[in-house]
């Protein structure tokens, strides 16, 4: 049976990659070598790693005064790594759930940190706005795309202070004004690549703003001054992410990428609105196309664990709500092909029918 | 034309490692499902994760009051991260060469270091012995397998402090006596998996001595308590790690790899001792069995360039030394089949005809 993989991260890759990957994994470019067994430091490698910058740049409109490099340890490890490197006296951060928690938590560690605003109130269901942004801070963290809630940023922030924003779910999933950040971060296990590589991608002028004496590993500019070859990266996720950026160039760029992105939402958000038997779970101006939440309506909580198994036995994977949400969420990512969303939807619709 | 991979890391798997673990990426246990895009909270990783964990523990006996992690970024990472959660007042280093200065940098942020011993007086070329170990130290630090310039410690230290080793190019290749060790940890890129994973293995009671309030994800706790699943893990990395150990575990495990290893060492050693065209670069009795690093005898260095060309001929790959020592490394780690070494002698030995 054909599997749809609503998986929240690590998460669907297209099946050309997929493909790729495995064929690179025997036969790296006709080398008579495994990809897993060549040295980082040859040109094979090195064109690998130059493609994956200069799509990025084009793929996102990255202007030039930016540099990208790719890490190990996740967006977890930038948690503290934003800080370390950039909070001087006084940072700002909008809290829209756990993983915003997670980087106020660790930033305390280095300075003052303002929480400029929260959606705790209602379980993190809507993004704050309308916030004021104080001059005085080094900088503005937020996280874009919220994988536990299904809320999203639809606009990039304007800001009087240098904005930081934790994209690991929604990178590539829509047109970004890269000029309005100052830094984009974010597990690339998502929209890019298998888990074990973070992207980090840093307007030139922060560097010269680290006054801290870091360790070597923690310091931006250790892997901004190496092109991310300091040490040893990560060759296979960063070859997987460059296969995912020249498929995404193929189908079109980022624009063809939010489009059918926008179009599998509304199929999805549509039925949801529609059936009577599930209801959405965010503010409908804050949905978000990549995580998409619902649970069962009011009276039919009881049919939670019915709709599940027969998703189940209709091959759908990873549909179960997070634990702090419940219910349902269908990842719509990037190499989500509408199929799945559609076969999703006919889902609802039987389950329907069949509890009238 | 066979290719022989004596690359230095990342460096030769295993070919049935490989073969899984192409396998894998195109469908993970016949799940319909890449590797790449399963969840890491799934059983079949967790099956994943515990057998990496079990076989690491029966291959290299280690105790069960060990904790076994895997992490992102590297050893050079751990540079800064053992003296992070170690160093109370004093740590000893052993300065072996490049390795060792680079965690002794780290350790200095964090303590008074005392390098008590260093063989840079011989650019590396044997590991200082017989050293005294003050008792007021809070560890040792040691690099057990010098990578660039082929050096090696063929015995565990006994010493009245806590000893913690990188073992980043020689874990698994011999056996060791884990209890001799507090903590063992290294880069998995040479003998267990492609780069992007970092195992360390750490002693229970050393987890309470962690006096420093750390970030979340330098805290060694965090990982060891959520048993390497705080955060996402880099889980094609620790999937192939569990197929080698595996691997190795079907070959008669560590003993077995230990003679194959002297059996390879000892056939590129003789060589290098009897053919007059080329010397050994280190102290006999250090000799690594993984990095064998060796130039053109005296007279007969004008032949260097004419010898690392007929080599690439015949199908050697990464032969090239290190540009700290020069001339000629190879890498023989557990993977290299011995048919390799051998290949690489007639290539030695045919090179030493053709320049009578």
């Amino acid at each position: 049976m054909k599997k749809h993989n609503f998986n929240a991260g690590p998460s669907i890759l297209p099946q050309e990659v997929i493909e790729n990957a495995a064929k690179a994994v025997l036969d790296f470019n006709g080398s008579g070598l495994s990809l897993l067994s060549i040295s980082h430091r040859t040109k094979d490698f090195d064109a690998v790693m130059d493609q994956a910058i200069g799509l990025f740049h084009e793929l996102l409109d990255i202007p030039e005064n930016y540099k990208i490099i790719f890490l190990g340890g996740g967006a977890s490890t930038q948690f503290f790594e934003v800080p370390a490197n950039f909070l001087n006296t006084k940072a700002g951060y909008v809290n829209t759930g756990v993983w915003s928690k997670k980087a106020i938590k660790e930033a305390k560690r280095y300075g003052q940190v303002e929480v400029l605003a929260t959606s705790e109130d209602k379980n993190f269901t809507y993004i704050p706005k309308g916030f004021a942004i104080p001059t005085d801070l080094d900088y503005l963290h937020i996280t874009t795309n919220n994988t536990i809630y299904g809320t999203e940023y639809h606009e990039d922030i304007d800001s009087p202070v240098p904005v930081i924003a934790d994209m690991s779910s929604d990178i590539l999933s829509r047109p970004i004004d890269v000029k309005k950040y100052a830094m984009i971060y974010g597990g690339a296990q998502k929209n890019l690549a298998p888990a074990g590589v973070t992207f980090a991608i840093i307007r030139e002028d922060m560097l010269d703003k680290i006054v801290r004496d870091l360790p070597t590993m923690v310091n931006y500019k250790t892997h901004t001054e190496n092109n991310s070859m300091f040490n040893t990266p990560p060759v296979f996720p960063i070859y997987v992410l460059a296969e995912t950026l020249k498929w995404a160039k193929n189908l079109g760029g980022v624009k063809e990428l939010y489009r059918r992105n926008v179009e599998k939402a509304t199929l999805l958000y549509d039925e949801i609105d529609r059936n009577p038997l599930f209801r959405g779970t965010t503010a409908k101006e804050d949905r978000s196309l990549m995580n998409i939440c619902f649970v069962m309506s009011e009276g039919n909580e009881g049919l939670a664990d019915a709709f599940m198994e027969f998703a189940k036995s209709k091959g759908m994977v990873g549909l179960k709500g997070h634990r702090l949400v419940g219910g349902f969420r269908a990842s719509c990512y990037n190499a989500l092909p509408k199929e799945s969303v559609e076969a999703l939807v006919a889902c609802m619709q039987e389950f329907e029918k069949m509890h009238k």
